[in-house]
């Protein structure tokens, strides 16, 4: 007999730091593979429903979220310290991402539908061969602890599985544990109500749960948003699978930000209040937020300093998440501090109470920016580096490590210099910002939210529609008798894109 | 002072068996740093270049291939023992591959340009967001022993590593060292006349040459076509790099081929015959070389069998690639023919000398059928499994592995199972071939040459148009000025096919 020992998982209010009982259990081995077990039934159900009704039930979810909006935002408040404005928008950019994910669907050309019909090619007779993407079965989704919403039980992880066919088994994260269930439930009970198969959202608690979900062979797909180290371990598992699956994880980002000398001198306040604005937003827990920022030395630049400065040293203390984070913004900023010629110029106040951390503002010199200080610190914390010429600056950034995005703030008048910079940051990132801040993703069909790891593996998103590409695979049917193939690839007019022998073909206008 | 030892490279005639000297040398770890960094510092001159001069490039290599065709084909076939018809019709795949791409290129739409303009958006103000694929750096391409040509130095891998924008860094099989190095001069001065980047295209020879390509930081992605344990090794050394990087493996696959009852009551004797061509085809040394076979029982099953075994009766020998193919063959076959259930019931015959090996009939029942029985073997062997009714193959078919392809020969009148099967198999492979065989893989826009683990990492495929994109990633600009711009996303018309907010549009017509 074999006995199974799951713990109680509690949640933690970060405003206090007061731990409290949830009456939720981690999830025992057999329960894991029993829900992947229900997955795993569901996907060829899931994958055999049209794109309109797969379009509807994910509307049907937003729906729903939307309805119990308010107790949604309550009970992340509580667990995440997050303001409510914050969170009210996160829950929007859900529901907006669920449906904009409906529409991708009906619109149907994410599917890269192709045909080649049989005939003479330079090479001899060719066979008629029809090409398309499809669902590439059961997903595990870790939720993130900053974004209990957007990234974590009804976030684009889930809407981009569900849409492209896949059915999602989720691990909770352990900071938000009753914001999960509740989403959770919410939007099981509306896909059932739906008449979805059943088994196509699960959930599973712990750590050990998440590890057994991501080596069960049904799997196959793994998607994570969190930590560098968190992300190799899974990746790791993932590697002793017999069968490795595609691991799409979001881990780290320093996201860099390059001010121009032109820009400096024409707006050093704006630059100095949108950049405190980007670092502090949501305590500086955005996997966007700046970490560094590149600022020309001198009396202009100091301008934009001293600016920052003031506004750390007047800024109020942000409530951390969790206290992993709150530990880890203790030490790595400490660390950072220590760095030889790494100087704290601000710190703002914050009352000692929960995870409440104070703002802080670092500063050193391009000559001196080693890779210690490109490490990575979730929270209130930016690191400005100040640089002596273009020369200087371009030296530095050979050491800015790859991130999501890169930043540049440059006038109209330094075009050489934009374009430079361009080139030179490119290869580094996934995004790349003019004039603006890297924070506040915009969920659209241009959207790209990766960039070469350990920002993400480089090729695949996990903000805006093509998201969808990360949990699908093509498939080519040959010779194919007409009932087999599926309805976009069948001969006459389809309602989708199409590339047909070569040629791409938009679907007639209703 | 350290030494470095470098050994020679040399040439087996496989035919008989005998050793020459090259004049070749492995290459020294220094000597594939220094191929990496040429590599590196091309890449962004390759990425500058316009898409149609990448395609004249394309064209330009295509030129010179066919040029040297003759020097090329009987260099092939004194290294490889593949007949002179395949390798005229491999080199004018490789050549067709090339122009497909310059095609693609021209083309556009691979580049996958979107374009969201600012304005609002439910979720607030939306900023200009701009995404396209960009090359993802410079590539390994490791050669593969069975392709000479279409999967090693002037293969599918580098031309679509080329057309994407990513220098190629290529590793030669040590089955072909002559062709390869005929083939890399052929191109590199092709390229080089035709004003390419120095450092487009680099070659290294040698095992451990290989691993410390793969282990170079500046290396952006890897492409191998190998052995499962081949493949692994490389996963290996990849998953220990800081940063770890795309890996595009196409490693081991069994082509399972169904034969309904219908099929067999119709056209045994036509079956035998295209399976057995299909098995022993360039010796059966094709990853898409039929496996395995269900056959029903039966006296109609057993005409298809007992045609085929009177084939491979009197089938000739086969001369394998290398020595190590040949001993695997006989290792294997061994062990296959070791299962209980399992039965040779043909063997044809083969000279003695060199690499030579005959062609093999194994059959089993499908309760017999075991993962033993599921071990691929290259070589011209297939293991036919007869079954009792549907539910018996069906069954059979959940022990069969994950594959490239899988192949259907059933008649029209029966729908339902055709359905029924291409349901069953779909999950497992990723092209379903009906009433053909797999072999002779189509290059074409709509082809798919990829599947689950072990066929690949079953979301990208290494033939077809979309090979691009393995060697690609996205990036996504936002409000940037024109001038930093790729061509294709800026104001007007590009010439190109774009998504402009969510709506898909068709370049004007020239």
């Amino acid at each position: 007999m074999t006995t199974t020992v799951t713990t109680a998982v509690p949640t933690t209010d970060p405003r206090t730091g007061q731990e409290a009982d949830t009456g939720l259990q981690t999830t025992a081995p057999e329960e894991v593979a029993a829900c992947v077990a229900r997955a795993d039934r569901a996907a060829p159900q899931l994958s055999a429903l049209s794109r309109a009704v797969r379009a509807d039930l994910l509307d049907t979810l937003a729906d729903a979220l939307e309805a119990r909006r308010a107790d949604l935002v309550e009970t992340a408040g509580r667990e995440t310290g997050l303001a409510d404005a914050r969170l009210q928008g996160e829950l929007s950019r859900s529901v907006f991402q669920l449906r904009l994910f409906g529409e991708a669907l009906r619109e149907g050309s994410y599917l890269e539908a192709t045909i080649d019909h049989a005939g003479a090619t330079p090479l001899g007779p060719g066979p008629d061969l029809r090409r398309m993407l499809v669902p590439i079965g059961p997903v595990a989704v870790f939720g993130a602890s900053n974004f209990p919403f957007a990234f974590s039980v009804p976030g684009g992880d889930t809407a981009s599985a569900l849409a492209a066919g896949c059915p999602v088994v989720l691990k909770a994260h352990g900071s938000h544990p009753l914001t999960s269930q509740l989403a959770f439930d919410v939007m099981e009970a509306a896909a059932r109500d739906a008449g979805a198969p059943e088994g196509v959202l699960g959930m599973v608690f712990g750590q050990a749960a998440g590890a057994a979900l991501v080596a069960d062979p049904r799997i196959r797909a793994v998607s994570f948003t969190g930590s560098l180290s968190g992300g190799r371990a899974l990746l790791e598992i993932i590697n002793r699978r017999e069968e490795p699956v595609p691991f799409f994880g979001e881990l780290s980002s320093l996201n860099p930000v390059v001010v121009t000398p032109g820009a400096v001198a024409a707006r050093a306040g704006d630059l100095a209040t949108g950049l405190f604005g980007s670092v502090t937003g949501s305590g500086g827990q955005l996997c966007t937020k700046p970490g560094v920022a590149f600022v020309p030395s001198g009396a202009e630049g100091d301008a934009l300093v001293d600016a920052l400065a003031d506004l750390t040293g007047h800024g109020a203390g942000h409530v951390l998440l969790n206290r992993r984070i709150y530990d880890a913004y203790a030490e790595i900023t400490g660390r950072l501090a220590a760095v030889p010629g790494a100087e704290v110029v601000a710190e703002g106040s914050a009352a000692a109470e929960g995870f409440t951390v104070a703002p802080r503002l670092l500063t050193t010199t391009a000559k001196q920016l080693t890779p210690e200080l490109t490490e990575e610190c979730f929270g209130p914390l930016v690191v400005v580096v100040r640089y002596d010429g273009v020369d200087d600056l371009q030296h530095a950034l050979t050491r800015v490590p790859r991130s999501l995005t890169a930043t540049i703030h440059a006038e109209a008048d330094e075009g050489a210099l934009s374009t430079d910079l361009a080139e030179r940051l490119t290869p580094l990132v996934g995004r790349l910002v003019f004039n603006g801040y890297p924070t506040g993703v915009r969920v659209s069909w241009a959207q790209h939210h990766g960039g070469p790891w350990p920002a993400t593996n480089s090729q695949h998103t996990s903000v805006g529609v093509s998201a969808l590409r990360r949990f699908l695979r093509p498939v080519a049917w040959q010779d194919a008798p007409e009932a087999v193939l599926p309805p976009e690839l069948r001969d006459g007019e389809t309602g989708v894109a199409r590339r047909v022998d070569g040629v791409l073909t938009l679907p007639a206008q209703a």
